[in-house]
């Protein structure tokens, strides 16, 4: 049997170089019988300005890897800022190959999750990044992402999303920048699971106002709360943690409000498939 | 003939208190023949979090000025944060009263703008705050406010809206966090003037990409940009300016670039009325 093949481009900001050697060892040791074959798009490395690459360049990688029949899977490098650059000029030139793959990243590549599980595609999820292996404890997030991708392992994914129940995730930022564009999926009867990193309280509560005063998601089954970390400073104290601001806007829009995600900016970020993905 | 009498509320965060000293002495000495009547609702002084006061007081406080007959007009005090968490409440109960009124504000205050627009009030407007005398020069941002509630002074405007074209203005992230939202006004054909304060250049592109991919914002007449001001840091260096950036997203989308319109976060910041205003 052929060795699984993970192709790895950066839509958004720039991969640490050294990412590229330090993941492949893991998936080695993690699986030494069947060690997946893990290519780093060359787009990974490059600069330009805020992005690893001109759009043009993050938009011909991600497509090259996508529509190249010899990867089973297409794992986001990073997250940063830069997907939505590109999101439109990827979407529409993916070929039928590319909907038989995965799809694996989180917090800026969720602009991109977004529009292919919009677009149809079945096998798309919000977990770990390459890049991830650089936090204390990455092993096990990279460790999960492979387990995912490679084995659609049960143990990867946040317990919720192991049931029946459609899922999806997002960083909370991100969800509220596609909202009323072409790229909003239809998130009807989905239980929906939103993180944080670095967002002073008062924008964490502007952002889900945005998010629950929608009203194709109001039509979510409910919402679950992910870590929200490295909150900034809010200036005077915002008076409410994020679980508060949180349980407000689902009561305030009659969303159900349903507990705590596992799933943040960190090594312990969970697996979410989009739809009914266990 | 009576005194002009404008009320004054705070929706989202405190107000100075000596703003309360300052604009009425500015207001005399501007009309001293005919010396409109300022009067700060105490909401504007209270405090809960980070908010001038809880949600419930904020909505009824500008609730009892909209809808007292006796007020011509209602003046933001300030921006901050709050106005999205009174909106509902506050839309839902106006009265006919309130439709006869004029409604100056910006940056927060957009929220309720936007909705006060689209309900169909029809004396809305863009403009300086009253907090807006505490900023250097601040006397002429109040002078300009004041100018256009009482006589519609043209030079009040900004140039664009002197003319017959319909205009609207916003904060760039806070247009971001109502698309989508029973808040958002229907902008076909108007000029759409947006300003930005205190964000990182990968945040104002994200949220131009936001307001470009929305549908309905695609039948603006075109995008005018005013100043984006105390911008932070960006890491890496972005690589554009935010000139740069708004005529990208204008091209990306379809839209009209117009050019720089003379709004934003200071004391130089011009009255845009919401419609055919002038």
């Amino acid at each position: 049997m052929a060795a699984y093949r993970i192709g790895v481009v950066a839509p958004a900001s720039r991969m640490s170089a050294e990412v590229a050697q330090k993941v492949p060892a893991l998936a080695a040791q993690l699986y030494p019988d069947r060690t997946p074959e893990i290519v780093f798009h060359p787009q990974c490395f490059a600069s330009h300005g805020h992005f690893a690459g001109a759009d043009d360049a993050r938009a011909e990688a991600f497509l090259a890897v996508a529509n190249d029949e010899s990867f089973d899977a297409v794992w986001f490098a990073r997250g940063g800022y830069g997907s939505c650059r590109v999101v439109e000029a990827v979407i529409g030139r993916l070929t039928p190959v590319a909907r038989r793959k995965a799809y694996v990243g989180y917090s800026d590549a969720g602009m991109l999750l977004a529009a292919l599980y919009r677009a149809g595609f079945a096998s798309v999820a919000h977990g770990p990044v390459a890049q991830d292996i650089l936090r204390g404890g990455g092993d096990a997030a990279v460790g999960r992402a492979l387990a995912w991708m490679i084995d659609r392992a049960p143990q990867a994914l946040e317990p919720t999303a192991r049931g029946a129940r459609k899922t999806a995730a997002f960083n909370i930022t991100v969800l509220s920048h596609l909202l009323g564009t072409p790229l909003q999926p239809d998130l009807a009867g989905h239980v929906l699971m939103l993180e944080e990193v670095g967002e002073a309280m008062y924008r964490i509560d502007r952002a889900l106002f945005h998010i629950t005063s929608n009203p194709d998601i109001r039509r979510v089954a409910g919402i679950m709360l992910g870590r929200c970390s490295a909150i900034t400073p809010n200036d005077p104290d915002f008076g409410m943690n994020e679980e508060e601001v949180a349980r407000h806007w689902c009561a305030r829009s009659g969303i159900a409000w349903l507990g705590r995600a596992d799933i943040g900016h960190d090594a312990d970020n969970k697996v979410v498939p989009f739809g009914a993905g266990a």
